[in-house]
């Protein structure tokens, strides 16, 4: 439908010169969860960003941002951007897969164009777009970074987190990106991406073993509960902890030269403007942007990690 | 680097008003393959016509685009791009893997972004961004299709295209998708994706088998070359023949209705202006677009055939 819409836009234009008609007008509708600290707090600081910004770019684009604190009023949202603004495009970050799934189907029927981020729905097929993080790059880029950091090798432990297979996938890549480095793994747990749970087995690990070179922690959260754990213990003996997602206050660490944070490995919140900017893209151009977006998992470290501070955000 | 370097932008832009500095405009260069006709001529098409919109669109960004007759020249083409514009970004559709894989890892390490558009470099991880089709995608959409054309099953021959891991990935999935449906293949042998190999085939198919209900030619250029071996033969038993690509004289004809033409499946060669596209957010936004974009193949079909119709493109 786009391509038709903007040769016809482009016929009007054309015999009328340069007036800007109500009918040029494309409405992208995004829906997301709400949230005011987190990676979610992050998602929704980039959302709002991209959205205003993008206003200023495509003058023949208006946006409706709608944040919800529940699967049921994301619904709403979208039958509402739906009934009252009719929406071409809707971009989504599901709360939950299964109610989502059939207003979303809905969205997709009528014509519109369905941007799907980071969480996929229960059925296949629906979006025209689907952008998501790496998580086998995250756990690979994490473990070549451990790997480049002990070239002697060394013993780790390593925190997982709520059993997923976004768990298993990040787990699996990093177990064989150390695979035969030296490095060896004296235990796993689940940390369940939680502050406390990780604070407690970060606790059990240090009066179980003696000596612990390094640990990934494997997400900023569960990193905080580590370093609070070895703080408490008095412990001297683990060199660094490698988090992930770059939560802002641990970047800011790794950006000052903290060497008990040496770097970090994104998982974007960001990514929502990505999926936010493709779907201008489509609606705007002839380039073509259906299909599956993997946004890369990239190693932060001193030197780039400017780069990836938004001071203004939560995250 | 790049968001290091928005950040002094933004902060000169602030101490000084909204006044346009040179220091702000970031030059991307494009590095493609000349060609006049055929899918290289589409992408050359899109090219230009992309960066002609983008330099509107975005006035802090400014283009270079540069079209090689050779792999020798477009390796010149980009050593020029750094030595002459010191280029923030490369865009890169390689001529062949080998010889433009040094000159544009020189690139990735002077700290330019780097994007690869449908052909792999001989050494991985080089790209910041990898474009490309999906050549699976394209395979099973082009099943599906024959599956919901023939719902009672029928006799079909196939072409192949030249032996390569993308033909071996098409064919696979179609088999997978018209696996169970009582679609029988007769025969499959390689056009090679040219006219005249195809034609000569579809002879010998001709001579050999009394009836064939349809064909997977899989490609425009070797679906022109079945027809006219129709044709030629005089054979009314062949109902339809399924191309794939979008060149614009078939989906032209697919939006006029013809019946021995009655759909498309895209592998556009305007993925070079989303790769463009996504290049040109990288370097104005904080939307992460390192990773990997797999454009999806899309049926087309006389409903959205003029979405997909452009025609001042030579494909």
């Amino acid at each position: 439908m786009k391509h038709t819409k903007t040769f016809i836009a482009a016929a009007l234009a054309t015999a009328v010169g340069s007036a800007a008609f109500a009918d040029d007008v494309k409405v992208i509708g995004v829906s997301i969860p709400a949230a005011t600290h987190g990676w979610a707090g992050g998602m929704n600081f980039h959302a709002k960003e991209t959205v205003e910004r993008l206003e200023e770019v495509y003058p023949g684009l208006d946006f409706v941002l709608a944040t919800a604190s529940d699967p049921g009023k994301q619904v709403n949202d979208i039958e509402d951007m739906v009934a009252t603004r009719n929406i071409d495009a809707l971009v989504v970050l599901p709360f939950e897969s299964d109610p989502l799934t059939p207003p979303v189907q809905a969205v997709a029927q009528s014509g519109a164009w369905v941007t799907v981020v980071d969480r996929g729905l229960s059925v296949p097929g629906i979006e025209d777009l689907y952008v998501a993080g790496d998580n086998s790059g995250f756990g690979k880029v994490s473990g070549e970074y451990m790997v480049s950091k002990m070239p002697d090798g060394g013993d780790i432990v390593v925190f997982r987190g709520i059993p997923t297979t976004i768990d298993n996938e990040r787990v699996d890549a990093f177990t064989a990106a150390i695979d035969g480095s030296g490095i060896n793994v004296l235990d796993m747990e689940h940390g369940n991406w939680n502050r406390d749970d990780s604070f407690t087995v970060m606790q059990d690990f240090l009066s179980k073993y003696q000596n612990i070179d390094a640990v990934w922690a494997s997400d900023d959260d569960m990193a905080i509960g580590v370093l609070a754990a070895i703080e408490a213990a008095g412990r001297s003996d683990v060199q660094f902890v490698l988090g992930g997602a770059g939560m802002k206050e641990m970047i800011k660490r790794t950006a000052d030269g903290d060497p008990m944070m040496p770097a970090n490995v994104t998982y974007p919140p960001s990514m929502i403007a990505t999926a936010i900017e493709l779907t201008a893209v489509g609606m705007t151009s002839n380039a073509p942007v259906s299909g599956s977006f993997v946004i890369g998992s990239v190693l932060v470290t001193p030197e780039n990690a400017m780069d990836f501070y938004f001071p203004d955000s939560p995250f």
